[in-house]
């Protein structure tokens, strides 16, 4: 096994670094002069939400004294185009992800988009020990001290948070009847629609977008993740392809000449500081593997500022003939895509540890209960062929964290083996959206499991695309797929109108 | 509020008592003479199952260094029926309540009786903190010791449990496609519920017996539960209920008197040991509430030896004209036909304070939890008139736990607020059987919720009656609603087998 897959490709939504790399190296591969921006502007987007605060309890589901302690958690609301609770108009929700739930609303447009249109009150939902929500008295030393006072960092948890802080917020907003629909992309998709699995009462239905609940176990194949990225840059071109695919050697057998590394920083204009082979091959790694996961169809600044369809504009710089044979010149321009679209960066700092974003609680996560295998690598994959080692993802967890992974937890408590078995004859009301060239989704819902458990799924788009803010250039199977949602939705808020209506009538 | 009142009427499914009487004078109010044969009887039930332990984690939802502990919990197995994995025999699960296992399985016998007809794996799962399933090595004085050692007792954590340790249980037996059905009585019963709700991957389906899943926050009115036992003694005569009904003001006014309380002491029996007025009212209702519960239309011993019908032969106690006007020797017969009814007993001693069946931990669960408000008495009632007092409870547990109640939980991590509103769209499979004399079944679900979450609702009987061993004498109605049961569940098993066809051929 290459060294630096162990450091990238444990199993992470945004994140793709590993304990190890937390420790040695600091999970965050973004440039940070081309990420702060974006979260300098987090303060002028009053405008989106206001922001208020929840006294949320530590631990729900034990009663030690210590379970008692609260926490503020950071919830952030925009009322503009609520009907109000005398029409029991919609309430949406978004149960937030391993982040700052600011940047999720910022991405998460569609709720915007669609709320005139269902008179809705958006409510996003930050998760406990991410960005202002922070146990211990918002001492985030003290909450990521060590296990002890890490372990309340749960999706258990964090689902029993979301229930409780929506009860007390329709109590406050006198709405007991209005609709909650709950909305996510990625692991907040999973939680979304776990939370319509696990608290029925409290949410009408759930939008999982991009939601890889199968990615757990043995359930979807560890070599998924990266055929679809494999496949994602084969489809532009079998050039592009072949020259990803070997250039991994050609890095390593420079790596090991003399003055092979200076060539190296050199040719990716990698800053003055230390590299070596593997640090380059998870930088370039990175890039390939982000870009696949956000290679939407119009221009975004979700993880970095990207063109249209980023994945083409990296192929044609490999493909490009003025660069003859010069792979490395072809990787570096490939690469700018992701790291340098704006061309405000003069060096990279491949050892960057910023976390604009706060992603660091999602290596503790993947370290006890998120175990998503996707570090496996087969003989077609754009990367060196490769296995997912749960021992030493075990091994790492135990070194850094003094923890021990539960690799059975997540389908224990929520299922997903034989899923469509399961829920064709249980639940109700979920949207699984997918993008098929969106690494994650071979672990995501594919398939319709009953006549409400519904999966969209295209093989256009990226990584919760369906969620971002419209734009003119939307294709049109992204705006029919929104309305293909919308329409659901709207199906079932009629629904719980009409129950609702004949409840008062008998009950 | 009469005193004894506050002692007794907190809402335990099985024990009538409050944390205050737990300290004052401890839970049980049976008889010991009365209870132990029963116990010492325990060992002999070889051929009901073989007993067996699991390795289980101590906290499912916390990743803390402490949650890693673990502990053995206690299951019992039965598998003479059972027709194996090779025909994918189903595997009925109790979920076992507040108790010592090994007592739900000896008053369980309709798992056994219907087991042939299904060819079906029996194994009944022990509640942690109860019986023999104790964390801390088994070590009960420890585990018990404060709230920190208690933390760990909550309904979702035995729900976890059960989970667990049903999926490890499967894998060991290479049984992974045995259709799995929960059953349950009284709390019992309400986990078997929501068993199904929370973990539909593990459980095709449940029996939910006697569970008062709505008994919570104002779901259900704070007097059903007295209305209900009021209810079945005026049912049997007018007269019963005026004499009971009256008898608190009798005994209050005697124990006042100079040699009052020796008066009472001889007239009920007592044996040599302090007493009070309220301890013997308190005495007295408990025979009632527990008659109540137990009025099972054949002999039992279930709580205690009793004759068919229980409250009809207090009635005639009451009634009976032998007696005259003296009515503590009416009250002193009645009562025991629930103390007494073997006739071994010379003296009643009331500040009895075993407990058989190792019930002890529900106290804490009632002041954590299980806030089930049963405790008012309106003008009708056979007790005197009283409100449930949530602030004294917490005041009490703050007291002698240290603890403090959260009486919002079970409705926010289960629902039951408009359950008929949430479930009609949502879940499947599960039957709520209910006798209507049970005081217990006005917080329990008595209508059809959908085409497959059943309310099976009877007239007669007592608490979970459906669930004892059938018996040459039971009445008709009591075998068609078993019949109904057996026939619904035998529909889930075709169908989950239809569906495991299906899967196989498609996928």
């Amino acid at each position: 096994m290459v060294p630096w897959m162990l450091l990238l490709f444990y199993s992470l939504l945004f994140l793709q670094s590993s304990p190890s790399s937390f420790a040695k190296c600091p999970p965050s591969y973004f440039p940070s002069s081309i990420i702060r921006p974006e979260t300098q502007s987090l303060s002028s987007n009053n405008a989106l939400y206001k922001t208020k605060y929840y006294t949320q309890i530590l631990d729900h589901f034990n009663y030690d004294p210590q379970s008692y302690q609260t926490f503020q958690q950071r919830y952030l609301i925009n009322d503009t185009f609520w009907g109000g609770p005398k029409i029991n108009a919609p309430i949406f929700i978004y149960t937030g992800n391993e982040g700052n739930i600011e940047w999720f609303a910022q991405n998460t447009g569609f709720m915007y988009d669609i709320a005139p249109e269902f008179k809705a009150l958006i409510v996003f939902l930050e998760h406990r020990y991410y960005g202002q929500s922070i146990p211990y008295g918002g001492d985030r030393k003290k909450a990521y001290k060590n296990p002890k006072t890490l372990g309340y960092l749960s999706s258990t948890q964090a689902l029993a948070d979301y229930a409780t802080l929506i009860i007390d917020l329709k109590k406050n907003l006198s709405a007991i009847d209005s609709p909650v629909i709950v909305f996510g992309g990625s692991y907040g998709g999973m939680l979304a629609a776990w939370f319509r699995l696990k608290y029925p009462h409290v949410a009408i239905g759930a939008l999982a977008s991009s939601s890889p609940i199968l990615q757990f176990e043995n359930i979807t194949s560890q070599y998924s993740f990266n055929n679809i990225i494999t496949q994602d840059f084969r489809s532009e071109s079998e050039n592009c392809y072949k020259v990803l695919k070997g250039s991994w050697k050609q890095i390593e057998d420079t790596a090991k000449t003399k003055g092979g590394l200076e060539l190296l920083r050199k040719s990716f204009h990698i800053c003055k500081n230390y590299i070596s082979g593997d640090s380059i091959e998870g930088w370039l790694a990175t890039a390939y593997v982000y870009t696949a996961m956000t290679d939407y169809p119009t221009p975004s600044n979700f993880l970095s500022p990207m063109p249209a369809y980023p994945i083409r504009q990296m192929c044609k710089a490999i493909d490009n003939p003025s660069f003859g044979n010069d792979t490395f010149a072809k990787l570096y321009h490939a690469a700018s895509v992701y790291y340098n679209y704006t061309g405000d960066v003069s060096c990279f700092d491949i050892n960057d540890n910023s976390d604009p974003h706060d992603l660091g609680g999602w290596q503790w996560q993947a370290c006890t209960e998120m175990i998503m295998p996707t570090n496996g690598n087969n003989e077609e994959s754009i990367f060196p062929a490769s296995t997912d080692n749960y021992t030493e993802r075990a091994q790492s967890c135990e070194y850094f964290y003094k923890v021990q992974p539960r690799p059975a937890w997540i389908t224990t408590e929520f299922g997903g083996h034989d899923i469509k078995r399961v829920l064709k004859r249980f639940g109700s009301n979920i949207i699984f959206f997918n993008s098929l060239r969106d690494p994650w989704s071979g672990g995501g819902v594919l398939k319709n499991i009953s006549k409400s458990i519904i999966a969209i799924v295209e093989k256009e788009g990226a990584h919760h695309v369906d969620l971002r803010f419209k734009t003119d250039k939307d294709p049109e199977w992204l705006k029919n797929a929104r309305k293909k949602e919308i329409g659901i939705m709207k199906g079932w808020i009629s629904e719980y109108n009409r129950d609702l209506a004949d409840s008062n009538i008998i009950d």
